[in-house]
């Protein structure tokens, strides 16, 4: 079933502000972006939430980061079993076909997809437990997070759990052979992040003391 | 194995600048976002790489667009299979949980996974249809756009699929029983997109038509 | 004649410290860097003087300027006669090689070529009148600017001949044939901007009013 | 003819990031550098190329070094004609106004500007041969480098050819009086460098040997 609608007005009046301002100013370097394709030094995974701009933050130039979003930025586990796998399809390309030599896992405070998963493993969403829930079924790539969590009030749980989701998925990335080879040649570097959108903080993952230290 | 490397010199000094300069003049802002959560208007997918910059076309405000990014700009069909789904997931969170009004899909010019999977099915690329390729069994998505692309030169033939690729997850969005029902109650309306990076053009999906038209 | 002189000790301990901490980070880059060669985005002409780090100012990583430095950031007309023209050859390499989308001629205050100028043009300065001064006939490039200047006190026709140094610059960049035709295919933009070293301001010259806009 | 374009945004964005950390963050020693000029110990003579950062690898503060860049880091032979001459007048004023007391030739490896000068004189790039080219032109001072060089494969001869920018360069400082004087007296030093971008390494031209030895 072939199904569209037009573009509400607002967007198409701002594409058009975009292409005669900032389109027009660079029309030069854009050429060459579609000419050149694209050299990214790193890779991004993000969450899909609207509050998360990781081009704002970093200051980035068209062409400078690949960037993946899905929700909770999760990686989930290394499985070649032929299906689709979205997150896995982009780790690849960006490893194996662009060769980034940074791999960015970007988590965030208030991330609803964490909440979701704590809910669902304290019993609170037993929606989320339904095989048919994609949420709750791409959320259990966090349950083993959950499990680790430290007694103590829901605020700090929920943000221990926040920071474990960019764990888990820098400890998954390390599963994917390619991630791994290129890791142990010196050619990639994995990075985590955990960023509060209502402070503008950002912490790193620090390995040695396994913590988030603030920048 | 918990693997991680300090963040690049030019990154931290880049956030330190944001953090004094664009989160500083609008510090109220982020934390009302932070405390009342994210209310998008809409959704977009689009694809990973790093020249399509979304928030800069549309000139988007935080909290504006839930952004889901996966190579190709692809939904696949609606499967649940109790695996991991991220982009279904993705979909499910927006537009059960969030209420998201719009889904975009916006594809481009020169996306490297359609050329992925022009060259995997013209037998260019046989390593893409090894069962462990992730970029192949994910671009198994736009399989039948190939199938049912034109005679002619294959710079037209890409451009035909790369717009396939929107078209290809329109329809696929529409097997979401969660989406159908939305769009048939009025709640929700679904807009395909395609971006010349080179050109700064921008064409949009006409469903009566079934073609694509500048703005 | 061979003749050369080991390092000095400081600069030997920096180098191996930088190549224990910020090479050894981010080896993967570098090494990407020395495979894919360059595709920097812009051409920055600024003066040698120690005081000016452009990319310090613009937050750049490897990769992204392509500089050219000399002294007071002239670019001499265009003057194909078969003898060594460095910045001529510079131009040339940036924007029929590399195909950069921007040059960008940065100016500064306290600028010791531009003061040589003035003493030389208002004849205090008779050694630089000397043919075989280089400093003198490389500055005989802005005296133009000098003939120019409005009356008034010697700091304000300093600081305006330090902006006319940029304003000269671009001028004769359009004097290019492959400057000026890569600027017309759109392909090109020049920018010109002027910095305070003590206040840290930038300066914008706005070709429409002729004159230079603070940030 | 006046033109000139707004800088794009995103350097807008990072200049403001910059003025309000770094700079705020050290604003006393901008403007002493400001009040009492600059007093630079060493001049740098680099390459344009975009991947070679001076001031990240040696650690350098504002005001250290004076930096002068061109294509392939050469010196021309010692021409007082009366014509412009941007390398020259840099040399001049540093060693003749700044008095400092190193001047830094630095090479490196996968230089486009000596590759050039390669294909120029083995017959491969009959375009650098006109007279009016202008890098063709500038790259004839490192001719004689190419018709010293042994036999061998061109990777090898290339790299050889990238240390004899250097050494030609020394040889040439060695032909203005101003700066065999300032040897001869003690108060001036040259040093040779040649950095491999990709291994991060660094060699020094020792002059008894006339050959390069790693740090």
């Amino acid at each position: 079933m072939k199904y569209a609608k037009p573009l509400p007005d607002y967007l198409v009046r701002r594409y058009h502000g975009w292409k005669a301002t900032t389109y027009q100013e660079s029309k030069g370097w854009y050429r060459r972006l579609a000419e050149d394709g694209q050299h990214p030094r790193a890779m991004v995974i993000s969450c899909c939430d609207s509050r998360v701009h990781v081009t704002s933050i970093f200051g980035a130039d068209q062409g400078e980061f690949f960037i993946h979003r899905n929700i909770a930025n999760l990686v989930p586990p290394h499985n070649p079993d032929g299906h689709h796998h979205g997150t896995s399809a982009a780790l690849e390309y960006a490893v194996r076909g662009l060769k980034v030599s940074h791999i960015i896992v970007l988590g965030h405070s208030g991330c609803g997809g964490v909440e979701g998963c704590y809910q669902m493993c304290s019993g609170e969403a037993p929606e989320l437990d339904d095989p048919k829930s994609f949420v709750g079924r791409w959320m259990d790539i966090l349950r083993p997070g959950f499990e680790e969590l430290p007694k103590g009030d829901k605020a700090e749980r929920m943000r221990t759990l926040e920071k474990a989701s960019v764990v888990i998925s820098l400890s998954n990335l390390m599963g994917f052979p390619f991630v791994s080879d290129a890791v142990k040649d010196g050619n990639l570097s994995l990075h985590g992040l955990w960023h509060d959108i209502g402070e503008g903080a950002l912490e790193a993952y620090d390995a040695e003391t396994d913590g988030f230290v603030p920048f």
